[in-house]
């Protein structure tokens, strides 16, 4: 029996109750939830009330818990929970991508200083094991690229929306019913939820925690029946894709845009909620890893699997980061996109370099062309609010 | 940079070269090869002959060498190596997944005798990472069940003779040529090849070390092109399909079998050299991994992993094995086959519960019926010689 662990657990949502439950199911890991710290007093709670304090200070200061488990939905506030407990001594255990995204460094630099854990499975991809992997796997791997289905909701949307012809706006609302969307569904749909994703499976294949800026990403909330239809006639599904890959020695670039996928490509195989990570090797060659990429057991078993890995005290020890050459991001690397558009002013935003194809007709537009991730990035306030789609043709030109 | 581990290196073949070639490459991993033992004196090699010994007792008895790196064909010379290199305070990598299954009790004494670490990621489906996600990822999880394609030599021949109609002799002679087929072929087409790997998963699924001869196993050796064409007229592949499945609380059943499989599954995806591992699990539910089965990068990259792991002494807990409630093997589990026979006298050698269809001409014939494990172990013998086909259409019937 390994030793008992005391645990302060942080949010009681679909992911806490998960949690919960699992640990209460399981007899081979040895823990006690000292208390719960959640948002609203006056919620309905399916256990005791007991259980229960809204007040951090009530876990942050008790000594006995040495564990913080963090799962609620305010990155800035789950920030200063995380800083807080390492500094009081407690390791901690987060499934809050957005969080871990934007303090990678932080993040690093506080176990560094305190030498207390910081482990975030359940942040990437649900229950899929890609962050134990990249780092104890992989971890004198020479990784050409890392890439897949990181976003639960958007695939869910694509499956129905792309698969099976059904309407968009009907099926975003039947994914918040089923509690797939993030309680910002923008993140979801707009593909930040998988840019985080993204930026984390970066720092632990190639040691290089980037900024969420530099970044190019693109979602799929413009998605119209002129885009399905136009995969459909190709022989192609839509899929929201994050891609880091390596360029040259010392370079990766990342992107996160919808892409065009052949219907013989195993991602299309990846539908409604499951994830996917296709990891591409020099020596391993090709993995694919496929699992849930949400709901409460799905991402609570990859929480828990963190809970005991503290059991006999793992830490990352972020080995790609530790090795000789370091490793930039650069956006001069050229895709092909299709571009949906209706008013022409917006294809001007995009700086493309050569226009392969250009279509034109009273409902609507596209063009296929390719582009920088350079003037791609400049875009990126128009690749959020502009009213087009873009998609990834899947051919990096240069 | 991880302190500098000193190895002696059992076997160059396909997997050794593999190994040593990464090894050179890789700059992030601190090693030395100090000696290679062969087998052959007379064998041209593709490095100066310095590096070779043609005596074990070079390497065994070398006290610089703290890590034997075993990759020799022979199960039976490899355990020597392994037991003498335990006793003489050297930690063990090897990729002999006969040697590992047949001795699962003994290795895991031996390890726990002389504090010594045994690690044999590359045993069990090339470059999956399977057995270190058993060991850590799924540790706490309660397994449904653990299956998939765990032999890349028959799928290679499945792939061909069932997907592409090509002919069966001929397609072995190409498997052959390829490398893809062990240097004794019938382990891999006659299934006892996925039946080691099996028994090594189920050693860290379940913490259950099996005899070997208690698992139900039937290869491909006798697929006919009348099974090929049912197949097609069906519309599922036929794959060889190993399972280890979670039966009632404590028990277990195994079996290894050609399988009919439905074609929008994902099994059917997995082609020629690759295998896959479907895990089945309570709370993180499907999970679907897909890797190169076979060759001396894939597989030398999960020896070079273990290899790494060692530089910070990791050690298989074998955590299933230390839980409370043991598990016990039942072949009280009746499952629905297709056999197809000519001679009707092998059809007595297997007691059927139940016969669902029959068919017969003057060709060949096949029922399909339902018969437990039990009946089908005390068979074993026919399914190994007999002049029948057997496949596991997927149904479990009790």
């Amino acid at each position: 029996m390994s030793k008992l662990i005391k645990i302060g657990l942080f949010g009681y949502g679909v992911v806490g109750q998960g949690v919960y439950q699992i640990l209460s199911e399981c007899k081979s890991i040895h823990t006690e939830i000292v208390k719960i710290c959640a948002l609203h007093p006056d919620k309905k709670r399916d256990i005791s009330m007991d259980h229960f304090t809204f007040d951090k200070n009530d876990l942050l200061n008790n000594p006995e818990i040495e564990l913080i488990v963090e799962l609620i939905d305010d990155a800035d506030a789950a920030f200063n929970i995380l800083k807080e407990a390492l500094e009081k001594g407690k390791n901690v255990v987060t499934s809050n991508k957005k969080m871990v995204a934007e303090h990678l460094q932080e993040i690093y630099d506080l176990q560094k200083s305190t030498g207390k854990s910081v482990l975030y499975e359940g942040s990437s991809c649900g229950s899929i094991p890609i962050i134990r992997t990249l780092e104890e796997y992989y971890d004198n791997e020479m990784l050409n690229s890392v890439s897949g289905i990181f976003n639960a909701s958007s695939n869910y949307i694509l499956t129905r929306v792309c698969g099976e012809n059904k309407d968009y706006d009907l099926t975003v609302q039947r994914a918040q019913d089923l509690g797939l969307l993030e309680s910002n569904p923008s993140l979801d749909i707009i593909g930040y939820d998988a840019l985080y994703k993204l930026a984390i499976i970066s720092a632990h294949a190639y040691g290089y925690f980037p900024e969420i800026t530099d970044i190019v990403t693109h979602g799929i909330q413009n998605i119209s029946r002129y885009d399905v239809q136009y995969a459909r006639e190709k022989d192609v599904m839509i899929k929201q894709v994050a891609h880091v890959r390596k360029v040259g020695d010392n370079n990766i670039c990342m992107f996160v845009l919808p892409q065009f996928i052949p219907l013989d490509n195993e991602l299309t195989e990846v539908k409604l909620e499951d994830n996917a990570v296709v990891v591409e090797a020099r020596f391993s060659q090709n993995h694919f890893l496929k699992g849930k990429g949400a709901g409460g057991f799905p991402t609570g078993s990859a929480v828990v699997s963190d809970i005991s890995a503290l059991s006999y005290d793992y830490q990352y020890a972020y080995k790609k980061k530790a090795q000789k050459t370091p490793i930039s991001i650069t956006h001069n690397v050229v895709i092909e996109v299709y571009l949906r558009y209706y008013d022409h002013k917006n294809l001007s935003h995009f700086n493309f370099n050569k226009i392969n194809t250009e279509f034109k007709s009273d409902d609507f537009n596209y063009i296929i062309g390719e582009i920088s991730l350079k003037s791609l990035r400049e875009a990126q306030e128009k690749l959020n609010t502009a009213d087009i789609f873009m998609a990834f043709t899947g051919e990096i030109v240069d």
